[in-house]
């Protein structure tokens, strides 16, 4: 993206390519049938279950002020919006984990006030709510998003690894709590006495170990040996919400023999029980707030701004990446404009309600409803779900083009058709199946390549001409790994998954049966399960890792860095590193004045573009935190980038790799390489890697490595035996070089 | 071993080996100096901690009659006996799971008895003992052990698989317990209110699984990428006991806010407190059994005889397997005899009293402590201790090999010595450090293979006369590579860890503070490391895999079977196995007549030699279930015995690769192969291999497998560059082929 900072310019362009492809976002998702539900009701577990853990939080961060019901709600309210106006439709939005830190700096402020209190903080967070959009306007306007490639590594994965700690912290913090009286609750009660109280935390240990164990065990349950395929794949798509029912259920077996607030639940009011609005309708106070604190609210909204802006942006960024292969304009611009008005939204609808007769024919029914939306938190673009939400799609169409392509491919070959003819047949069929093609030129790389290994499968079986022998032929396979990666991109799954979420508001009595043990069980799953993939969290662990043993991390999947840059250099780097994020994390901890912590991400942005690169080489710069603006040194030896690998590797079991690629990770910019090296990925990989003269690290201890990948890619080998090697699995075979 | 039934030839032949080199199982023992304690310590915690567990589970089934004092002193008793004048010193000595079981089956019997009841339970006990011992006798001097070589891995895996089925059941029955009033105690005591007995349950619950994961983690340490090796060589070889000390201080966190039963704790009386040695006593109380009951008592004998005869020999060919390279003589009827001895030790020590003035004299001082040996449950060989102990001689010995040839080799190379003369000088030096050959032919196969490599590596280095280059030679890993396996025979370690085990009687006070939740998880633990390597258990797996992910078995290290045996044929053989299994379970839930457990596994040995030909093809049994006495059919391919893969594989790390082969099993017949294969051991591998013109799997599929082990074995190749493929590790370049 060019930085054009001509107002209005960045949001007019977006406006303009998602109006062409509009129509076809809804066309091509009615098209996919009942299929749809799978990403969607995917994505709704991946996002219901951390905004309800995340309502939690901000109930005890907040008295009781704000519970699930109103994360809950905004989400779902905040995701309808996008996923019908917003721009890009990948993007899933809900609240995240940093709103809740900012809720609780605010709550912390206003309480101890006189002036304020809990009775006026929701007024006041209105407050800030409207200086945040006026803020997110002026951004989106004066076009901020085309700095976008600014926001490298360094700070998205800093980031990344924050909220991972907070994460943790939070679920520590709340299994402690579970040995102790909790303060809105009467100390008399049977279930506190001593013995009550121990055997409750006890209780809530085995939950939240269980939870934590079993949902990080299945996870990986694509790579399972047991079980058929399709029970493997939905044990790894639905086992952590599987995983918290089970949970749930253990909970009640010993209903029979202790008292009945053992383990504790969720607590919240049912939406629609007396008084449950009690604390929503709160637009009528926001006059009553004193002058200075609606001018104060000004430095919280500058902070929430700037986390939305990065936030949004991030989590945008990553549903997008390039290895994704999308055919849909991004809308960086114009989201942050609409999330400016997702931000105060419920404050403009209640006030429309005195100047359009249709808002107040609707209100006459909906009042309750409308007015309850007054003082949720709002939602932004959430990771790691928004790239889990693009993954999920590329499953989706992969299915989609296998099943009708396997089909062609089926009817050419009962014709006793040619292998030449067959491939012929299944390139029209691919043509016709795909995506009009909206934005990019017609390029068709996906096409250019099942041409390309046509020739190269025609060759190995040496006789083009004769028919099929099916015995030999599996299609299914075949298909797998001649098709690229491709993403079914359109509206409906956002839609509908907002949509259930917001049918979990009706749901709440049952929610409500979740103890509170299981989800800090699901924090510390969630904290863990975005390590992996994190290049920061990597480096860090590669400072602990025994010298014998670093040859293993070359051995597996492993970012470019490691082969070529000097251990001293990652070490410095990655200490750099580390100390930051202890500083933001110490930040966090300061009473008032940890509101601040969003500014100090932000600054990493200028730290990396001006203070980093007097410190470092620009070459390892290059390799260990990648950013488009600055120009690529000479780089004499180019690792293949990994997402070229992922895409030449075969698509076995749907998604084990993506999986490996982005699930496992928060997604991250994981295969961001150097622009070198993308830019030319129009050429063949295998190409450019045999024009390697002069590799920079030492032959005898790196060169197995190489003679793998000149293996791997080698034409007529490229992933294609029954036997091929998975770009996530490990290659072991170093000792042959 | 030819089966010779000669009376007393067996026992002969066994003291005539072993008395040649009696001189030297000490001399080479104190010869290794301080080193000895290492295996000496691994061995004394992985005999005392199940001896303790046993005794607590003794000390519940039997009401308190016997507990892990009586459990240790007669594993300390028997162990310094057998290591003074046993046999085979490498066979570990302990109360093993089946006797407890007998035990609970006798008690089971005999409390219900009124003219036996608890009160002669021991004396009855008594007379069983000095029936086995009868039958022991008999059994060894008519050479029973001869046909060892009948107990093949059928019945073997099945006992273990037996066994580790009991473990499981133990512990989950304990942890249930744990939520229930305990018969003994007084329920009204404050810990057993309904609130602190579910706190007790819950924390239980935490303990036991909290020591099962952590032990099962640390047992893998070694292939940990952090730390520095001697920190993961050390929590490998005693993370398990050290996870028992570190959950014992867990248990006492809470100390301050709960009642002091609170989680319960090991229960034995102190060996030195009043009326502790009320039950030691039971001589007196033989002549007191009716006699019906004495001549019943040749029932159980018979069954304990049986189980003894059986596990005895198991354990000890377990600890000789071929792969250890031993050089002094097995010793399987001798030590049969001498646990004939063991088993009512105590009586003859008794018996003489009466008649000797030495004893009389010995018995004014020791009284108590010898008629406290009255009545303990015997001891014998046990699985899987009796494997790990030879295989942490191997690793003493490799490492003392190694510092060997590492300062010779370095003081050459200071000299500007060239890689042959090096070489040369390392011969002389590991000649030198060879045990003296007491029982086999001077082949000298180690040292065949470090003359063979020499000229292998020179070869390789294109210039045999030139100076070592230090730089690109590094001599640790080159011997490391070099050296075959072999074992530190002595009896030091034994008698030393036997001392120890004794030890902890003194110790009660401390080993009391052990919650029994731990030991729950102790015995989960030790059921599910008991699991790998046993090829009943991987077979039950195989049988659950997916048929899409059989080929991921291919991949790694596994049985010749699974590639030379139809999948149907294995399928039935398994179920075949598992019925039994099931039966056999089956049988000791049966209130009495589960003393009879025992014959259905000897049952097996027949069952295996005469039924099972009838319904499985020859060929196919051979890789199933190898038995030395059946003809090897004509077997086209031969795929190289896995223990020979290993022995040319590396010694990285100092036994990672032997804890692969033996200790993540329970050491079991893994690596015995088709005689044919081992017998022909004598030519190299590769050329064995290279022969191979018809293989009789489809090509296809497996072609991959096979180029693979070529290329490992081809000269030249073979686990010599600096990342060779372990053995052990999953090779992935399948698709090379």
């Amino acid at each position: 993206m060019e930085e054009s900072f001509v107002p209005f310019g960045g949001i007019k362009n977006d406006i303009k390519g998602r109006l062409k492809c509009y129509k076809q976002d809804w066309t091509s998702g009615l098209s996919a049938g009942f299929r749809i539900l799978a990403p969607t009701t995917y994505i709704f577990f991946a996002s219901a279950i951390p905004v309800i853990s995340f309502g939690e939080q901000l109930e005890r961060d907040t008295d009781g002020v704000l519970t699930a019901v109103q994360t809950l709600a905004s989400t779902a309210l905040c995701g309808i919006i996008h996923s019908i106006i917003g721009g890009q439709p990948l993007l899933i939005l809900g609240v995240a984990e940093p709103t809740v830190i900012m809720y609780r700096f605010m709550f912390d402020f206003a309480k101890n006030r006189p002036d304020l209190g809990s009775q006026l903080f929701l007024a006041w967070t209105g407050w800030v709510c409207v200086w945040t959009a006026i803020l997110l306007f002026l951004l989106a306007i004066l076009g901020a998003c085309s700095i976008i490639n600014r926001f490298t590594r360094l700070a998205g994965e800093l980031f990344g690894l924050l909220i991972a700690m907070l994460f943790m912290q939070q679920a520590i913090k709340g299994l402690v709590e579970e040995f102790h009286i909790p303060e809105r609750e009467n100390p008399k009660s049977v279930e506190f006495q001593p013995s009550w109280r121990f055997a409750n935390g006890m209780f809530a240990m085995v939950l939240s170990f269980g939870l934590l164990f079993t949902a990080l065990r299945s996870r990986k349950a694509r790579s399972w040996r047991y079980a058929c395929g399709s029970l493997r794949g939905f044990v790894a798509d639905y086992g952590v919400p599987l995983m918290v029912l089970v949970w749930t259920a253990v909970s009640y077996i010993p209903a029979g023999t202790i008292p009945k607030g053992i383990p504790r639940r969720l607590f919240s009011p049912n939406p629609w029980s007396p008084g449950a609005y009690e604390n929503w309708t709160v637009v009528k106070d926001m006059l009553k707030v004193p002058v200075l604190y609606i001018i104060g609210a000004f430095v919280p909204a500058t902070m929430i701004a700037v986390l939305y802006y990065f936030d949004h942006s991030v989590a945008s960024q990553l549903a997008q990446q390039k290895e994704f292969n999308l055919r849909k304009p991004p809308s960086f611009h114009y989201d942050l404009l609409l999330l400016g008005f997702l931000v105060p939204v419920p404050f403009f609808l209640c006030f429309s309600k005195c100047t359009s007769v249709f808002t107040l024919m609707f209100m006459c029914r909906w009042q309750t409803i409308l007015c309850g939306l007054i003082g949720i938190p709002p939602a932004n673009g959430v990771i790691p779900q928004s790239p889990m939400h693009t993954k999920s799609l590329a499953t989706l169409k992969h299915q989609l083009l296998r099943n009708g392509l396997v089909t062609t491919a089926r009817q050419f070959i009962h014709k006793n058709a040619s292998l030449g003819q067959v491939y012929e047949r299944m390139q029209e069929a691919y043509q016709q199946m795909q995506t009009p093609l909206v934005y990019q030129e017609p390029s068709a790389r996906g096409l250019k390549e099942l041409k390309e290994s046509t020739i190269q499968m025609a060759s190995n079986m040496e006789n083009i001409n004769a028919p099929v022998d099916v015995s030999v032929f599996d299609i299914e396979k075949e298909i797998n790994d001649l098709l690229p990666i491709e993403v079914k991109e359109q509206r409906l799954s956002n839609l509908l998954q907002a949509t259930m979420v917001g049918g979990c508001v009706a749901a709440m009595p049952l929610i409500k049966k979740i103890p509170t043990s299981v989800l800090w069980g699901y924090f510390a799953f969630m904290a863990i399960e975005s390590l992996p993939g994190n290049q920061f969290w990597e480096r860090m662990l590669l400072l602990f890792t025994a010298p014998s043993r670093r040859y293993k991390v070359l051995e597996e999947y492993h970012a470019t860095f490691v082969e070529t840059v000097p251990f001293k250099t990652i070490a410095m780097f990655t200490i750099f590193q580390t100390i930051y994020l202890f500083v933001c994390f110490g930040i966090t901890w300061v009473p008032v004045a940890g509101v601040l912590f969003p500014l100090m991400i932000m600054l990493l942005v200028p730290v990396r573009q001006y203070v980093l690169p007097k410190f470092f080489k620009g070459a390892h710069l290059q390799d260990l935190d990648a950013a488009e603006y600055e120009e690529s040194p000479d780089a004499p030896f180019n690792l293949i980038t990994e997402g070229e690998l992922v895409r030449t590797a075969s698509f076995a079991d749907d998604g084990e790799i993506l999986d490996g690629m982005i699930t496992r990770s928060r997604g991250e910019i994981r295969h961001m390489c150097s622009p070198k090296v993308t830019s030319s990925s129009g050429t063949t990989p295998s190409k450019e890697f045999k024009s390697i003269q002069s590799p920079r690290f030492s032959e005898k201890v790196y060169s197995p490595r190489i003679s793998q990948l000149r293996g791997e890619l080698s034409p007529g080998n490229a992933g294609r035996g029954p036997f091929s090697p998975r770009a996530n699995e490990k290659p072991s075979n170093l000792g042959k070089g």
